[in-house]
């Protein structure tokens, strides 16, 4: 698994086979395969590993919760080595079946805190009833990644703080 | 430049190689490089060519301009070639800085129209003087991409329509 963490940071995806990974570890391929059956089962093991699930908060208030969210994920963006593994699985998922559903999967990861939140509140009536709830995760995630993969902006608090008073100002 | 972007489609970035394009074009090498010198001015070519650029509209109003840039950006993601291989290269763009180059070009190509119609309607009045503008684009190209690409929902009219409502409904 440590060899296969830095396969995927230093090249992405496309940098790892069981064959390379067998290389760098010293580790037998059948040994390999007896832990992850295929490359991606391996493949999902690292991602996931790398990218570090978060619960979802419980502040007391929907705005506390968001800050907690939006903060932790701008956080990731700027700092994980997921970040930059991202692209290369994204890419992978538009041609390989597997691992689109190791890209849904760690994207669901990512979005199931913000459903949990927003669904709670729309439930305790911080929300209106009518909330469009994966339109809102679009709203607060949609610009975040925005800025880390296309613009290459800055993700300053400033920004963060931004979005998340948008999308409640209007709520 | 077809065989380039027939293998930029089958393959990604990752299976675009002189040596890959000579071979599938039947035309030699020394004439490739005569036209394209290195490997990334053939790509940022090919992709230029995929993305299709937007001229700024001037429909008379900003909500025209929008929803204009934005029904025009939601079918480019929906249907061109171009969305597909955008992953690789913003993979690419991860280590490689000739490709963040042509990363940041196409980028900006898809932004700058944006940047155009908000400019203007700050000028006009039509958007208060404090606009920024920087994340008023990424609020709204954010939530586009975001569905394309990481939550891979339909981008249908009614989102896409949804997206533009909101952004002005709070200016």
């Amino acid at each position: 698994m440590a060899a296969t963490l830095e396969l995927l940071t230093e090249n992405g995806l496309g940098g790892v086979s069981v064959d390379e990974v067998a290389r760098r570890s010293g580790v037998a391929k059948t040994t390999i395969y007896r832990h992850w059956p295929v490359r991606s089962a391996l493949i999902l093991d690292a991602c996931t590993r790398l990218s570090s699930q978060h619960a979802a908060p419980d502040t007391g208030s929907f705005a506390g919760d968001l800050a907690a969210l939006m903060g932790g994920m701008a956080q990731l963006l700027r700092t994980a080595r997921w970040a930059s593994v991202t692209p290369s699985i994204i890419d992978a998922a538009e041609r390989d079946p597997d691992l689109a559903t190791v890209h849904s999967r760690i994207q669901l990861e990512h979005s199931a805190p913000f459903q949990v939140i927003i669904s709670r509140a729309v439930g305790s009536g911080d929300l209106p009833p009518q909330t469009d709830v994966q339109a809102m995760i679009a709203d607060l995630l949609g610009p975040l990644y925005y800025r880390r993969w296309f613009s290459r902006e800055p993700l300053d608090d400033a920004f963060v703080g931004g979005i998340t008073e948008r999308v409640l100002g209007r709520t």
